[in-house]
């Protein structure tokens, strides 16, 4: 047993293990490394000379790019696990992105696939060599999962998250594990244990959280495709603040079964998971994998619901969320919500408004729901290393925990709001999609992210939802300031404050589609139909 | 605010008022009614001669039949719905199965749509004319939803429950509501205000609960179709006792959405409602004509998963489940069980054994979570009248509230247990379906029905399941008592110790048939091949 205040001396020494994990040749000299006022390192891999011309060519290759040259043997498994956990070193070093690295394991196991093609003249399944990367929280049978607590160092788990099964028998390799923040309950991917990471496209800011160790990785190069989680927008900020692509799917669709949970057995709003890259194709081709690997037949929870191909009328009817009457977006996030629907009204989508009048209800119950423990579930994790709360968590430290006789009352709060946000979207005839920000900002300042409800919302009715990069990026000059400017809350106050067009410039912009419960398969195709009418 | 102690007068009050509610011509002359000692009722409507031919050929026509009738213009909806009304008038003298009445209302949309068919040459919906009874918690606007609840009494709806609405448009009649227990968390149905429910097929006995009004009127010909709800086994165990069908579908397929709840908001296992009829045919009829109507339009809830054709395979592999390790069936229950599985033998399928090795976990989880609130749900429902506990409710009285934190692990529990129930359903590789006793009994005295393990384990794990009869009825000179008896746990004495087969001779047996999750198609399709392979 850990006694009290060794959460540092833990800590250090995780780090220090973390750091020693990456081989020799994979850490960076000195003089090779970019300068600390370098705040774009995304450029580093090519500007750098450190990477081969192929290493570079495989690790800016898409998911599905590289299956196919994998697959004809135009590649091998192992050269391009092999430049992947390169690249996925030269992440960890220039952002802190990783919380754990077994690039030997993925060798062997690259290696191994490589021989099964050559022998046997086929892949293992549609995944096939593909290197992908897993947020911490995918428990791995014998490696840590700490999500960021000390007191879960050292304490490696005894069987995989049941996805991790899945993946390995379509033939992903795994090689690496992804920071996250404490808890996986901060929109930005900072705990005790391994620090903070940054945004890879500018390291002042945040990747976001709580998958912006995944955002972080993916962006900067050293990941095809990574996993994260979502239960309030996990998946969904970090890759806005990165300018990737991600699906949040409903509950049931991608196996959660066995991950450590920052909240375990709390279930009034689901966490779910889902994949992370640079191109909607990759993210479909991954869902349709999953599912197709029909996990109801692993885990309880998942719904026997095949792949079904979306079929989406010609013209979309799409509810514009301009603000949620909490939190205004930012202004290079309004430019990007305008721009797109006007493109889409010329591309001959028919465009309508959402009123957000019951958001403001679902952020209060998913607030709620979180900390309906009382933070027992935090603090017990906390304690016995006498780690301190981030202040990010107050929340947690603050709560009261409830009884059950109330909780079965929040039960009931959440499934009227549920009622009604459906009952709201029925009201529009024909609607096939919500366009909103994903969150108010591009990316933010270290410490700065504050609101996500414009994510959140989501998770309470369970809807599907992609976000995307909308081809906008923060024009300095553009996206000044509003003049009068009048605040909707203090949430929207700080996010005024926090604006800052000359540090954010340049900055991607990422919208969100939402579909109802239940369509990936729609949402995905929506989203591509939203890309080619804008892009 | 009805003061303490009112709660007699106000059940007294509302009992009168329900016999009021019976129009005169449907009160059965004194010197018709069957004596008391008569204990099978059912064959009364027959002997009576207090029906018309016309209404006895209706009323003992299945809801297939009659829906067929009515669309081709043989019959009226208003000769079905009279007729249907009278019938179930005549059962709630005998049997107590009633707890509300609105034979007048049901007259003027029967004839409405009579008026539509005439006018138009088409049905409005796939239950056209056809009259469905309902259990007392689905809410009708206007009218009470008590659940036994004294303080409930004069409480009207505010609107309907979905699937009130869903019927309605699919032009079902809907004419009485039927009685249930305390709470609808016993396994007989009785209750402080309507008294109890009494079986038509021997009135000493229980139709079971807490669907038990439904039952009673289903078997007594008083409706040819009704909706029941189960939370713990309140459809199959009422089904079970009249020897009628029922489908327990897992969660999201028919609309929950707007009932009464006995434990509102307790969502750690879900309550879910299904058809309850003499015919499978019917079973089936019914949730394809709710699942084409697309409920997940309406209650956020329901999954997206249209009516899927089954295509079982011819050969079946069954695991038969012969005694739960808790309970022992009783005599005629391990008959039916051992006559059905050498039949489905005989006639090709493989059958295997279903280790009960979980059943015992999963049933403590089941009782942990009913009273996870500490019986406060109940409380303050029973106190506004000074409203006694029912001496079967003991344990709501005594429980002991969890916190949230203690909840969520309770979650873990669950979620674990059924991890385990489908890894072992895997490991009997392609297996179909568990055939089990859907109780230990027949039927059961008034008051001696204990043990619902036999169903309530899937509702721990979800799993859809059909209760049928199976052809077997109790015979006194067969099934006697068993002679090396040892009890397994206190139910299981109880059970052996209540068993009378003088009492319950020719009574019928049912069993049940258990499909995977959300299996629903897949378990009626199985139960019919069970049918035509056993009778």
């Amino acid at each position: 047993m850990p006694s009290k205040q060794d959460w540092e001396k833990i800590a250090a020494a995780k780090r220090a293990a973390l750091a020693e994990s990456i081989p020799t040749e994979f850490r960076i000299p000195q003089d090779q490394l970019p300068p600390e006022s370098q705040l774009n390192v995304t450029t580093w891999p090519k500007e750098s000379g450190w990477f081969t011309p192929k290493e570079l060519e495989i690790t800016e290759s898409t998911a599905s790019q590289i299956l196919k040259k994998v697959a004809s043997k135009t590649w091998s498994a192992e050269h391009v696990t092999a430049a992947f956990c390169k690249r996925a070193a030269a992440a960890q070093q220039l952002t802190n992105c990783l919380s754990d690295a077994f690039f030997d394991e993925a060798m062997q196991h690259a290696k191994a696939l490589d021989e099964h093609l050559q022998r046997t003249g086929q892949t293992v399944g549609p995944l096939h060599g593909l290197p992908i990367s897993l947020k911490d929280n995918f428990n791995i049978r014998g490696k840590d999962s700490t999500v960021g607590f000390t007191s879960l160092v050292n304490d490696p788990a005894g069987y995989n998250a049941t996805l991790v099964d899945v993946l390995e028998k379509l033939g992903a390799v795994r090689y690496c594990k992804t920071n996250v923040p404490t808890a996986m309950m901060i929109a930005e991917s900072v705990n005790n244990t391994f620090g903070r990471t940054v945004n890879p496209l500018n390291r002042k800011l945040t990747s976001g959280g709580s998958s912006g160790g995944e955002s972080a990785l993916i962006v900067f190069g050293g990941s095809p495709l990574g996993v994260g989680t979502d239960i309030g927008g996990s998946l969904r900020i970090p890759a806005a603040c990165t300018g990737i692509f991600t699906l949040r799917p409903s509950a049931g669709r991608f196996p959660t079964q066995r991950c450590r949970s920052g909240l375990a057995g709390q279930e009034a709003v689901q966490s779910v998971n889902g994949p992370m890259a640079k191109t909607l194709d990759d993210i479909t081709m991954y869902s349709k994998a999953i599912i197709d690997a029909q996990p109801w037949k692993l885990d309880p929870k998942m719904l026997p619901i095949p792949w079904r191909s979306a079929e989406p009328p010609k013209k979309l009817k799409i509810a514009v969320l301009w603000n949620d009457g909490i939190c205004l977006p930012t202004p290079p996030v309004t430019r990007a919500l305008k721009e797109t629907a006007e493109k889409l009204k010329k591309a001959g989508h028919h465009l309508t408004e959402w009123d957000p009048k019951l958001h403001q209800t679902a952020i209060d119950l998913l607030g709620r729901m979180f900390v309906a423990d009382g933070g027992k579930s935090v603090e017990a994790v906390l304690a016995p290393t006498g780690e301190p709360y981030r202040p990010e968590m107050q929340q947690y430290a603050e709560a009261t925990e409830l009884g059950v006789h109330d909780m079965w009352k929040l039960h009931l709060e959440r499934s009227e709001l549920q009622r009604q946000y459906l009952e709201q979207w029925m009201s529009h005839e024909g609607l096939d999609a919500i366009l909103a920000p994903t969150t108010p900002y591009s990316s933010v300042p270290h410490g700065d992210f504050k609101y996500v409800g414009y994510t959140g919302v989501y998770n309470v009715v369970d809807y599907s939802a992609v976000s995307f990069p909308c081809g906008v990026a923060v024009d300095k000059e553009i996206d000044r300031p509003v003049a009068d400017y009048k605040p909707q809350s203090d949430f929207c106050r700080a996010a005024h404050d926090s604006y800052n067009p000359e540090l954010l410039h340049g900055m991607p912009v990422s919208l969100q589609l939402i579909a109802q419960r239940l369509e990936e398969e729609k949402v995905l195709a929506l989203t591509d139909m939203v890309l080619q009418a804008t892009q």
